[in-house]
């Protein structure tokens, strides 16, 4: 059983429409709808390659109601969402067929009371001894920011490999608790270290506290240093897509190798194969299942293991 | 009791954002719902001014849920609507702080199917015999465009009135069954008649099969052509504000009358009266009761009573 842990949940709304022109109106012509926020995308990923999966998190209201209606349906999938008072929040896709673009509407997300805090702390506690990983995932409602700490000592404490996907305060806190593996992007990097050179940032994340860490390199791919050495890995050839949930998938990948104790090579070419599956994907932030199998073993992984 | 018909419900969601850009991204600063759909606005207002009030219509999956537990949070209102497979509409209003303009975004409703639509029609016969007036409200959702007739005939073989507050094609086709009151504004009016000129349209309306009928002519009041007389009812002053609901307070307010079995004139001082204080509150589609209480005694109604 994996956890994945999502503090901002959300209902992810996707409407189609002509042209959006403001101070008009305008007929959706088609909706969609999806339960949101990264520590979600993780899970219905690691679902849908066969693990079991439990999410928590916050849940509110009727949003809420909805997200956890949809989350029950996913085969493998368990859900250990937290009530808390207010509604989940929704965020709106509004894409414009004739341009392509989107125009995105973020619904702020409700207050938590120290009360919900700590029943959410509660919660996790219970849940992580019970568990072979955790994915801390996404940015932070109005909780304390060092949230994410507390959560990765707890994990950490019960022997429990924790990994941590954030950007700005709550990751600069986060690291510091000596997260297992850290899964920046180039920029959440830059941010963390003030380094812009991916090999001297992630060697400077790793000395701010995290074990291992994994950036991820866009088109180029992964670059992870880790305590057993230091590893780039490519895909096969560049892709062109959706890279909508693509990060969300690199998550996945490393989390699923890790559970089933592959070494880090192969973490990696799994990670680098769904992501490149996911940008791939006709339906943003879901993954062609085709195009994952066939690349796992086309990654290019080079690099060197670290002297005993 | 009265019974408002609401076939299009929705749920009424309205953002407010600094100012709308396409194809970048915005937080939400301010979010609030409600049921929306036109008979449930009606519903609303009765409600406010005390009287017992069914309201029914479709209503289907998250949405529709949430739209029901908002209804039945409101003192005197009853929630008979009935259930459809497919997920109630969201209307999305976003409201731009900087210029005050409304961007709209209007979901498709539901797909209705013809045993749903004949669930409707039992539950609506199983309701009018025991209601002392009946309000069909709105447009049509996918089903016969010839609904609203047949629904007029079922109030009216059970001899309860009935009002029609409808467009289009819908307005065409409801008016030949003869509902008791027929409620156009003055572009619905002239799309039913081809007149531009209020007075000749009423009396061409009531030609059509109308036994009332009361124009709504924005700023100017309303005038009401009847079997038992002509009435033109004028707001004290000219008003200023939101229009929104300023209609659905207009058909509150006559059905309001008619259930208390008033005369004409009261019926469309309370009309008039009722849609000022719609468009003066600050909430759009509320009425503010102190402006309506002071208004009704101030609403001038001048006409002529038909010889008997």
């Amino acid at each position: 059983m994996i956890l994945t842990v999502t503090l901002n949940t959300a209902l992810d709304i996707t409407y189609r429409v002509r042209s959006l022109r403001p101070h008009t109106s305008h007929r959706v012509g088609e909706v969609t709808e999806r339960p949101g926020g990264k520590g979600l995308n993780v899970a219905r990923v690691l679902a849908a390659l066969g693990h079991e999966v439990t999410v928590t998190g916050f849940t509110g209201g009727d949003t809420g109601r909805t997200v956890q209606d949809r989350l029950t349906a996913v085969p493998g999938l368990v859900d250990a969402l937290v009530p808390v008072s207010g509604p989940t929040r929704r965020t709106i896709a509004i894409m414009d067929e004739r341009s392509g673009d989107t125009t995105q509407l973020n619904e702020p997300g409700p207050t938590v009371t120290p009360a919900e805090w700590s029943a959410f702390q509660e919660a996790y506690e219970d849940l992580v001894p019970s568990v072979s990983a955790v994915a801390l995932c996404g940015s932070l409602p109005p909780v304390p920011v060092g949230a994410y700490a507390g959560l990765i000592r707890t994990a950490k404490a019960a022997g429990v490999p924790v990994l941590l996907d954030t950007s700005g305060e709550a990751l600069r806190r986060g690291v510091a608790a000596r997260p297992d593996i850290l899964k920046p992007n180039t920029d959440e990097l830059a941010e963390l270290t003030g380094s812009h050179e991916p090999l001297r940032a992630t060697q400077d994340a790793r000395r701010r506290g995290a074990l291992a860490v994994v950036a991820s390199l866009g088109k180029e791919g992964l670059l992870a240093t880790t305590p057993e050495g230091r590893w780039r890995a490519t895909p096969p050839t560049a892709v062109h897509g959706n890279p909508t949930g693509a990060g969300d998938s690199v998550v996945a990948g490393l989390l699923s190798a890790l559970a089933e104790q592959l070494p880090w090579p192969d973490r990696l070419s799994r990670a680098v194969a769904l992501s490149a599956a996911t940008v791939l994907s006709p339906v943003a932030g879901e993954f062609d299942r085709d195009t994952y199998e066939e690349w796992v073993p086309r990654v290019a992984v080079t690099g060197e293991v670290s002297a005993a």
